[in-house]
C-alpha cells in the first residue's frame, strides 16, 4: 500500500523532469492519481511510465500553449498543443465553465490533445460550482463496430456528474464497451477467462480468452451482441467519437492515435491528436439551484431505497462505489501490483527520484 | 398495407375531433406517424387510441398554451401545460434551435408534458439547420435498476442526430433499456420467447417469458446485467430522467405517470407530467459547417467499409435501417397488425372517420 501522498510526489516530480511546468506537474499529478483514488487502476499511475514513453517519442508537448481557436458565447474549441490531456482537459472544462456562467451553459471540443485520464474527473468540476458537468473523449480503437471485426472506436467514455444537497453527488462514468480495456488487462494477468460478450476473436467469433485482443479480436460495444442492444453501444461510442474529433478537428475512429509508444500513430492522420468534449449546464439556467438540489436528493434516497434482489446487498448510485474506493484509498493507501511498483521503481532511478 | 397519406388523413381527423387546433393537429400527426415510417411501430398509429384514451382520463389538454418560464441566452425551461408531447416538443426543439442561433447552442429542460413520440424525429430538426439535434425523454417506469427488482425508469431514449454532406445523415436513436417495450409487444402477440438478458421475474429472475412484465417483472437496463454493464445502462437512462425531469420539475423516476389511461398516476406527484431534455449545437459554432460535414462523410464511408463479420450483410450506420425503412414505407405503405386495425377502426367509427 502506498500513502496518496507519496504517490503524489513520487509522480510530480516526474512530470517536472519531463520539463513539465511546476504548475502542470502538480495538475497532471492530482488528474492523474485521482483514477488510483477512485478505483480506475488501469488509468492512473500505472500508465505514468507509458506517458513518459510518449513524451520520449516526442509525442507529448511538455509546454503547451494551449488555446481557444474558435468561440461563440456558449461554445469553444480548443487547441490542446499536443499537450498532456491531464493539463489540457482541466482548461477545457474551464473555459465550459466560464461560459455557463455567461450563458447559461458552456461547450467545449478540443483537439490536438493526448489522454486525459479518467472522465468522471472533469465531469465533477463542475459540482462545486452548481453546474452539471460532462466529460467524454475519444481513445485508441480497440472496439469494433456491431457486425465488424475491424477495432474502430475507443472504449469512448461518457461521464456526467450533477450536484446535490445533502447527498453525495451523482457521478456516472462509463466506458461504451461492454467493458473497459483495464479489466480486461486484469484477467490476462491472472490468467482467467473473461465473461461472454466482452470481446470476440479477429474472425469475430465468441471468445472468453482474454488474450485474444492481443491476436486481432476486439472489445465488443456496451450491449455485446445484436440482440442485446449491441448497436446501441456502437452508436452511443460513435456520439463520443464525433463531439471529441469531428467537432473538433482531432483524429477520428481508426486514426486515433495509439497510447502505447510502440505502435505509431497512422501515418495519414485526418485531424491532430486525440479529442475531447466538455460541458458545463448551470442548473440554475433551468431551475432554482436549491429546489434541484433537494429533488436529487430525493431522487437518490429513491433509488438507493428501491427493492434489493435477493442475494444482491443493496441498489447502487452512480459514484457511489468510486466515492467509497477514494474513502478507503485515502485513509489506507493505494495498491499497486507488482509489474506497475517495478516500472516506477524504473522509473524513479532514471529520474533520482525515490518512490 | 396503409399508404401514408390514408393513415395521415385519419389521424388527423382523430386529432382535430379531440379539439387539437388544426396546426397541432396537423403537427401531432406528423410527429406521431414518423415512427410508423422509420418502423417503430411500437410508438405510432398503434399509440393513437392511446392518446385518446388519456385525453378522454383528462389528462391531455388539447389547447395548451405552451410558455417558456425559465431562460438563459442558451437555455429554457418550457412548461408544456399538460399538451400532447407531439405538439410541445416541437416548440422546446425549435426554442432550442432559436437559442442556437443566437449563442452557438441551446438547451431546454420540458415539463408538464406527455409522449412524444420517437426521440430522433425531434432531434433530426436540427439536420436543415446545419445543426447537431439531442432529443430525449423520460418514460412510465418498467425498467429495474442493477440489483433491484423494482421499476424505477422508463426505457429513456437519447437520439443524436448530425449533419453530413453527401453522405445521409448519422441518426443515433436508443433506448438505454436492453430492449424497447414494443418489442416485447410483438414478442406477447407472437407468443414467442425473449433472448436472455431483457426481462426479469418480480424477484428479479433471469427469465424469457415475455409476459413477465405483467406479472411484476422488470425490462432490464441496456447491458443486462452486471457483468455485461447493466450499471452503465441504469447510469445513461438516470441522466436521461435527471436532464428531463429533475431540471424542468417535472415528475421522475417511479413518479411519472403512466401511458395507460387504466392506471392512475402516483397520487403524491414530485413534479408536473412528465419530462423531456432537447439540444441544438451549430457546427458552426465549433468549426467550419462544410469542412465539418465533408469530415462526417469520411467517417461515414470508413466505418460503412469496415470488414464484415462472415454471416453479416454489412456494418450499419446509426439510422440506416430507418432511412431504409421510411423509403419502402412511403412507397409500398404501412403494415398494420390486426389488433391495432381493429382499434382504429373502432376509433374511427367513434368519430365518424372513415380510416
Amino acid at each position: 500500500m502506498y500513502p496518496y501522498q507519496q504517490l503524489f510526489s513520487f509522480t510530480q516530480e516526474v512530470f517536472l523532469h519531463m520539463g513539465c511546468p511546476s504548475e502542470d506537474a502538480k495538475l497532471a499529478t492530482e488528474v492523474l492519481l485521482d483514477a488510483d483514488l477512485r478505483g480506475v487502476d488501469s488509468h492512473g499511475v500505472a500508465r505514468l511510465s507509458g506517458y513518459v514513453r510518449l513524451w520520449e517519442a516526442g509525442r507529448i508537448n511538455v509546454r503547451p500553449q494551449v488555446k481557444i481557436v474558435h468561440q461563440t458565447p456558449s461554445t469553444a474549441t480548443v487547441d490542446g498543443d499536443g499537450g498532456l490531456g491531464l493539463v489540457v482537459a482541466p482548461y477545457a472544462m474551464e473555459v465550459a465553465m466560464g461560459k455557463a456562467e455567461q450563458v447559461g451553459t458552456g461547450w467545449v471540443s478540443v483537439l490536438n490533445s493526448n489522454h486525459y485520464g479518467i472522465a468522471g474527473y472533469h465531469a465533477m468540476k463542475a459540482l462545486q460550482r452548481d453546474m452539471i458537468g460532462i466529460s467524454m473523449t475519444n481513445a485508441s480503437p480497440l472496439v469494433a463496430p456491431t457486425f465488424s471485426t475491424d477495432r474502430m472506436l475507443g472504449t469512448n467514455p461518457i461521464a456526467v456528474a450533477v450536484p446535490t444537497k445533502n447527498q453525495p453527488p451523482f457521478v456516472a462514468d462509463l466506458a461504451t464497451a461492454a467493458a473497459a480495456n483495464g479489466k480486461l488487462e486484469i484477467l490476462q494477468r491472472k490468467e482467467k477467462k473473461a465473461p461472454q460478450g466482452w470481446i470476440q476473436t479477429a474472425d469475430g467469433q465468441r471468445t472468453t480468452n482474454p488474450h485474444e485482443l492481443k491476436e486481432g479480436g476486439a472489445l465488443l460495444p456496451l450491449g455485446s451482441d445484436r440482440n442485446h442492444g449491441s448497436h446501441k453501444g456502437y452508436a452511443l461510442s460513435s456520439v463520443v467519437d464525433i463531439f471529441s474529433a469531428v467537432l473538433s478537428g482531432a483524429n477520428y475512429g481508426p486514426w486515433v492515435p495509439p497510447f502505447v509508444s510502440f505502435l505509431s500513430p497512422p501515418a495519414d492522420p485526418v485531424g491532430k491528436g486525440i479529442g475531447h468534449f466538455f460541458g458545463a449546464m448551470r442548473i440554475d439556467a433551468f431551475r432554482p439551484a436549491d429546489e434541484f438540489k433537494a429533488h436529487m436528493d430525493n431522487w437518490i434516497e429513491t433509488f438507493r431505497k428501491a427493492k434489493v434482489k435477493k442475494g444482491e446487498k443493496a441498489v447502487l448510485i452512480p459514484g457511489d462505489p468510486e466515492r467509497l474506493m477514494t474513502q478507503q484509498r485515502l485513509k489506507k493507501g493505494i495498491p499497486l501490483l507488482a509489474p506497475v511498483e517495478r516500472d516506477l521503481e524504473e522509473l524513479g532511478k532514471r529520474f533520482g527520484v525515490k518512490l
